[in-house]
């Protein structure tokens, strides 16, 4: 498995996936700075049921909680994403953040989201997919193959579950360099500003302006 | 002058135009609700010179400073402007706050839009216009036939000043009625999480951003 | 008030409108052919709620039920909807069938839809309105003024009102005309056929395909 | 063939390609279930011409249908076409059906759409190909070289005719799988309904509406 | 009825609409030089039904044949469309030419159009309609205003008979015009071999490439 | 008329049209600043030919030189279009020069636009028509009504000679105004540098590039 | 050389480019079919100069004419250009025939267009360049790879001289195979009509319409 | 490396990068005729600052100049920008001369652009990057993998350096290609009209009007 072997080769400890079902355990702890994404049915939070969060403490281990069609209660895991002194890091943490508000009623925060960082340092491209941020910052390819199949079925094929664990496992080093280069161009209070207000902009998809731009003038 | 009428006709207490160099008289008091308007040489705030700054306390009166070319001070205005006692009120505050910031370098806060305060409430419509909303929510009708004039010119018209004035006489009054139905609608606290960030709004404006949604997928 | 001179002038028995608050009256009686319109807070059935719905039995007059905030039941109202001896006629009927169905889970059958069966024989032109409709088939002229308001107030104003009404009150003699269209054009079969699957097509709607043509090639 | 070592190596009996001139033979029976698929001089109904029509029992076996030029009746198909109690299986039936109406004056019904299916369930993904189903839901790549080709000429390729059997070879598989999801998310009935509009859409096509929902707004 | 006026005040002999059903009669002569004009029930020829025939002499007079639903013989009429030495005059001849193909099987030819000649020496312009040649070649306003009206209906109206009438009464007035300037740039032997390929432009109308200009690079 | 009575409110001298046919006068001085206009039978000048030059000494007179088909010299108007001494001021001189250079020749230089100024300082509009300026600027309207029209007649109507006229008397005071402007906003220096390309730019219009910016990227 | 080859394996006799200045020879004969292609200096005529023509009799033989700048004559060649008693084929005629035109004054007649042919028969793509059709009609693969070259050069390169020859051998065989299924489709008569209004086409092009379909409704 | 290994092949004497921090040394000498590039943040100059400066004499030799954030200075590198006796040869130098101006205040003149050159004689094409150039016009392929690159950086990759080195080692070469064509075409003298705009544009860029073609009619 090439991931594994890439990882291995660049000293993370180890990589495994632990799977579990509907919620996280109790007595799992993932540190304070918890990675997170999800996958859903579709782009459409009002038809698209949530079926996957996967997380990790950024130590190369995944865990990943499937959620059962239906389901609308994940205590351990809303805990994890309404804690004040845990930091989730998201790939465009707008799409996840309501699409576990959707499912649990519960609104993730504090939020740090590795597209908007790079949206201002990466200057130079238009290109802010995790893809192109692991390419260039961490020299690491991903591949996006299962990113649009079957995620409410009963059971998951490998290949869906290592495409779902590579997206949390390189968040906490992709937000390491975006900070270094958020501080070298004094950008890093405006970007904090932005994470800030990632919540409030999910909470408007979900209540009716998914497609608007609240700010623009017309 | 069918605005004085007008104005008078509502039992508002007066209707006079206080015309200022450069800021502010440093003795005036405004209250802690104060309308503010810009008027500029065009909507590029890199070459287009901030050249009046409009305010109202809502008594029906209104303060226009008159700012010279090259000017970069005016301590007194920027004392309102940052004062977190005093709360600003705009139509459409990202431009005004971008412009006063890149004139004086003074961030306004904290700050209230009537624009967005529109597009939460007003969801029958996408006309936000200030125009639009002094007629459905106060019945009054505004001219914008002087919003595109030379405002760099030394001496301004009376036709520019009465339009200039007219611009923060309604804020208020627009406020209180757009209040009510952010309460009604269950609105409010979302409405504040969006003119919190408005300032950082302005400042990605300036820095570089302008056309750009931030919060965008791609 | 002009609508009712021409309604009486064209031998119409009477014009009022009834107001009713929640639910029709359990004991009125529309016969077995309805004129129905809505007006919501917008057209975004997820975030809009219904405010008013508008019936008339064809006979000039109008009745008005007033919906509150968060209401979901009215059970007179929905008996009517679901009969399946009463015809329910609407113009654009797509948007109040989801509508009603999302306020109260009562899906609207059967129904007649002037806007499709205006598609189905003013092959001549693109305008398929209401007011293109009473106009050259009764040579009644309507206005959309009051369209875009605040129907959320608790007190509707009497403008709103015969706006309200008058977009029922048209409808039976509309179906009339059209129907005699359909008949010469031999059409009458596949407007039935359309105005049968239009229920789906507002559940699809709602259910997450508001934008999709179903049948559409890509 | 690669299709061939590929359909043994999944177990179906066998793959013959059985082909007709102008009709099916009278005493050829297909089961109540058959999969169809037309290939035409083009996309213009009323000037590209049918020229072959494909059928399949789901047995492995094709039936194709050489259709001449000019030719109005085929007495067999046309029987099994509006056969109620033969489900008729397409992908983008829409197009088979107004070609089949075209030429023989028959609509066909009941049938079954795998495309719209798979909009109903596959909502992760906007590519609803036949080549895309085939590939995500049963593993078979199918090559669409040949669609674009003279289907009109009198004697067809060896590429021709097999691309024209794989067309028809995998709806019934297709059609299972897409069953199954269907039901895991409550659209069975949502589905049923848009297959029993297709033929009525597929009319509308012909009759003078190919471009128009007719169930939009404007 | 300012038409009448307008005529009788420019010297014309009189303006009398002459109605026939079906078909002219068999003894009417309109002469080397004919305008003629169509009313259908649309733009889609294979849909929308020709309704209306005008034609005129060019001497005031116009000649209204109506059509009724299914016919699809007018042997006068045919006799003069392709009468190899009668000149028809349209505006916009080939949407004419194709309807009348369509209804009778007759290709009208030789033709002239007043929208061709137009864009051949109106350079200065982009407004080539029927009420932007009479205004400016002759100084007449005609009204366009029952254009898209039901001329499928038995009974035509006063204002749709005139409005009709109106279309043939002044091409014979503009062709002249338009000869003048045609030979003034030179471009008078260019505009012949328009019209002469006209007839063929509406059979590929028909033919199935209506959107398709036959002669584009792609 | 109107122009006239308004001319002579303002002081203006006198308003004469002065006639000439294929060139100026030899004898005829119009100064060292002179305003020209051109109207043309189109804006194609591979196709349309040249019709009329007006030219004014900016004192209320207008001189108009009608060009016959197929001239190609006038050569005491082309002394004064390259004379380096003698300042030509347009509005869209970009047109004008070209039309002449096709005409004659001759390339116009040194030349003023009014348009590029108006670009340079009216940073608060995208209006920068000639009737704009002449509103804004002069307060001073215009009628473009005659604009397209058939230059290339041999009698020009007199309210076509009106409005040739008209383009070119206001060009003296608006360079006057807009210099103030440009002045004001330290300008002067890069219109003048916009105003020296001005002719090659036409120059490369003629030569095959007329839709392409020569500076932009791509 | 593979074209070489691949002639040589279909029986065609010979392949050689013939190199010719200015003019063909005057005593060369090619028969009474023609095939022609042009290489210019870009696509627009007023701008971009004739460099190559390359004629061939069908035979396996090019016969390349180079063209020099200034060059406005060549008498032999545009005796072939115009001789009634030759048709001329081309891909695309419109282009070349303008080149020639413009470069010669010599118009092209009578002419035969592949593509022309190509969007009358093969009704099932929209793909109708040259490369297409040798692939789907003569499986031959040629390549396009020097079409956007310095045709202007002194010197033609090898892969110059080759490129411009192979646009000329398949068009005789070509003719053949889309002549077949013009009969096929009764569609014979249309093309022919369309051939013949193509030199007009061309000569609009020059005239100054040639991004106007004339016969456009607007 | 690739790039070396050409350059030798072709006779080119050597092939060195000096890397130099913030300015050119002051003794160094590029001749007359300067090849100049630049590396930024981005395209917005008034966001992304300038990071590097690469400079050749056409001998091989590439000098890359690093500038430091914030830095304003770099007097020996400004001399030989506004040197009048230097000529300086960019690849679209409208971004570059602005990016120095934005950086240093100083512009650069006079000035070449190969992009512009091309666009004058390759007429045949829309292609006119520098990849472009180098492959047809030398022959020569270059890569453009680091164009969008973190040129921030305190530490450059060798990868980044060789790209910013080979995008000015071209250039001379490339000026001559160009200036055979320009002088074969006649097209010299716009060309350098052309080149004299150059600077000014690039202030407008500056100035307020990046997206804004000042010579446009709307």
């Amino acid at each position: 498995m090439p991931i594994k072997a890439q990882a291995l080769a660049e000293g993370i400890r180890s990589l495994a996936n632990h799977m579990h079902q509907n919620d996280l355990p109790a007595d799992l702890s993932l540190g304070n700075i918890v990675a997170i994404d999800c996958e859903t049915m579709g782009l459409n939070p009002h038809r698209d049921r949530l079926c996957l969060v996967q997380l990790s403490a950024g130590d190369g281990d995944a865990h990943l909680v499937q959620i059962r069609k239906g389901q609308n209660e994940a205590p351990n895991l809303c805990r994890l994403l309404s804690d004040p002194t845990v930091l989730k890091i998201f790939h465009y943490g707008r799409f996840d953040i309501a699409a576990l508000y959707q499912a649990f009623g519960t609104l993730t925060t504090p939020v740090y989201c590795t597209k908007i960082a790079s949206r201002l340092v990466r200057t130079y491209t238009d290109r802010h997919g995790l893809k192109n941020l692991t390419q260039e910052l961490l020299g690491v390819d991903i591949s996006k193959q299962q990113q649009m199949s079957d995620w409410g079925a009963a059971h998951l094929t490998d290949a869906q579950l290592d495409y779902a664990a590579s997206d949390v496992l390189h968040l906490h080093r992709l937000r390491k360099a975006l900070n270094k280069r958020l501080h070298r161009e004094d950008r890093t209070e405006i970007a904090q500003a932005c994470f800030d207000f990632l919540p409030t902009r999910a909470r408007l998809d979900l209540a009716g302006w998914p497609d608007t731009d609240i700010f623009a003038h017309s």
